[in-house]
């Protein structure tokens, strides 16, 4: 009898009669002779509208008890869930976060899971049960309730997985797997069977949102066979593991495209140790995540130095950056919104050469201009203009031959 | 430096507007100097809405994943008030029933409170917070979410006021108090000032809903004063307390009308020992609470017996007392259910004579038949025409001047 770990996300659970379908779902593996522990987040809307509440009373509500709040939502779903699946005939238990035993720490609304308590899973399976657990949620060692922020769920069943030695930790969504491109730009995409924790986690870093890094890196540190399949579609999935031989004769196994990035650039920075240091603490204390940052020294007496933030944070980073050019004497700075970031990954090229002129012949055979290039171990990325960004993808994808 | 504990009811917090104006309220009590503890209800309609969901899936929820799912209404509340309070610019903490230390029999969607753990709540009040606790709810020994049914969260505060010996329990409805008839029944009808746990407590069960019996008698047998309070006007309401001499000078209190019984009769039951015991104990198999049981033994070889049942047991009873009746051999079964009950309450009567002939002449003056009757120590009964009950209200409180 193998032990598995299902996580159903919130358009899954999105209304009753999506409740009753996964209930099936769920019933079925049951009775294939599996033991399953089920993640459920909050129903479809219900965490923003809980959030919009808390916004009408107050701007600025207090973390503890906004994670009060909005721990009902998973509640919710996994009582209406236990309830179908008593339907269909099978024992059912939900837990809170905090009774099955999630420990974290205090922060609150970006919690850390600390430890598990799996003693009563245990029991309860042991007595036939499925067991129901609302993710994203857990309780500090004073018995206060924690949230885990984004990709939450994902968190808890990958962590559940790893507590209880499961066989499988499945994540269910809204797509088959994972692709060698969005297959809304790239017709061709072509679905992997496998993929490793650090292509995804690149792949994912970059807009490729299946699952958030967190739940990744915790299911690498652990090794925590990881499969994303559709939630209503059968099929195989993806199935996210460590690196293997097999993988590695893949070289490159994704394009991603990220058009949430804005670039800023500050011009004629003086040319003298500790200004760049100066200027990225500055960006660094306003609490704004920079992506890349290139600098290239052209002159003998001052360089330019670009970087990109998401669009979402581009007018505080531009009144920080103001300032800090101001005090270290920079020329001035621009912004471009119009940007795209064009990525591929694979754990392949570390004993390849040549992947990365085998991009930029791609770009460039098909006219696209690059502005700015940053490359990791197993991805390089590309900043080409904004509206070239979907050409580059296909033409990238291609070069490749990642399609079907 | 005094104690008090508040609650406010579903409508109270029943939208955001309503929550920040109870906040104010809250702090402005707080600001006169005491230590507040705040109970509070789920918003309007939320359990009915969560109710409804359960509903679609089964017909049948398990009432432990009915609580579960029901517990989430008051921690919304709750976390959203600690929210508004916190705009007001006061300390406040939001705590579920279990986190507060609540525990419970196991007995779901109708456990009782067996202890309270009063330490969180008292560490956090001496850090100067207000504690807002979610009504309704407790937890297990095991750790169980459990939920009391029907007038739950009066019964969270009115514990928790013992368990911290407050000075007062506040009762914050949509009525100014508790009142000698119904104002929408009887123009004239006086808001009391005091009023004893037993009396209301016969008024409770008579119909008069201000609150649930089961608060009323933890307030009586723990000696606590309770208040009940319109939650928006301002005024003294009425106190609930324990009888005083004052009181005893009032011979009646007040009149109570209840509609929502019907009259069941059950004609030429054979007269021999036992025969009533085995009818009421077929009734009590099928969970039918009954009022009250009339017999008049008219003839010598059989008798009639007539009971009422809530309107809405009534089928259920009819088909249990025609077994009942053909078991033992009586005649025939008939049921009326245009019947009102009218009745006046008083501790003042144990030492009045000449109540129930007051009472009696009120109703023959207004030409009201009579047609059962049934008197407790402090309160008198009388079920009469259905269509006659208003009148009767009337009729009684005026022949006892109890109007303004």
């Amino acid at each position: 009898m193998s032990l598995i770990v299902q996580k159903y996300g919130g358009s899954s659970v999105g209304n009753v009669t999506r409740i009753k379908r996964v209930a099936k779902k769920i019933v079925a593996k049951k009775r294939e002779g599996n033991q399953l522990v089920v993640v459920v987040s909050a129903m479809a809307d219900t965490t923003d509208d809980l959030v919009s509440l808390a916004e009408e009373i107050t701007q600025r509500p207090s973390e503890r008890e906004l994670d009060m709040l909005l721990a009902t939502g998973e509640q919710v779903s996994v009582s209406l869930l236990a309830m179908a699946i008593h339907q269909e005939g099978e024992k059912a238990v939900s837990f809170t976060g905090p009774q099955v035993g999630i420990i974290t720490d205090p922060f609150h609304t970006k919690a850390r899971i600390l430890d598990i308590n799996t003693d009563r899973i245990r029991e309860v399976l042991r007595r036939g049960n499925i067991v129901i657990v609302a993710g994203f949620q857990g309780k500090t060692e004073g018995g206060e309730i924690t949230t885990f922020g984004r990709g939450g769920s994902d968190l808890t069943a990958v962590a559940l997985a790893k507590a209880l030695q499961a066989k499988v930790c499945e994540i269910y969504t809204d797509v088959d797997g994972i692709y060698t491109a969005d297959p809304r730009i790239c017709p061709s995409a072509r679905k992997l069977d496998q993929v490793s924790y650090d292509e995804i986690l690149e792949l994912a870093s970059m807009g490729a949102q299946v699952m958030h890094s967190r739940s990744i890196e915790v299911g690498k540190k652990f090794n925590v066979p990881i499969v994303v399949k559709h939630s209503v579609r059968n099929g195989k999935g993806t199935l996210i593991t460590k690196e293997n031989r097999k993988m590695e004769e893949v070289v490159v196994s994704g394009v991603a495209l990220n058009q949430n990035e804005a670039k800023v650039t500050i011009f004629k920075v003086p040319d003298k140790p500790g200004v760049a240091a100066k200027i990225f603490k500055r960006i660094a204390d306003a609490h704004i995540n920079v992506d890349m940052i290139i600098q290239n020294k052209t002159e003998t007496k001052s360089t330019d130095i670009s970087f990109t933030v998401a669009k979402s944070a581009l007018h505080r980073s531009l009144d920080v950056v103001r300032k800090a050019a101001r005090e270290v004497g920079a020329q001035h700075v621009s912004c471009d919104q119009n940007i795209a970031k064009v990525s591929v990954v694979g754990v392949g090229m570390r004993s390849h050469s040549g992947v990365a002129s085998k991009m930029f012949g791609a770009l460039a055979k098909n006219r696209i201009n690059i502005e700015m290039i940053s490359t990791s171990e197993i991805k390089i990325s590309c900043v080409v203009g904004g509206n070239r960004g979907k050409a580059a993808v296909r033409a990238i994808h291609k070069e490749f031959g990642l399609g079907k």
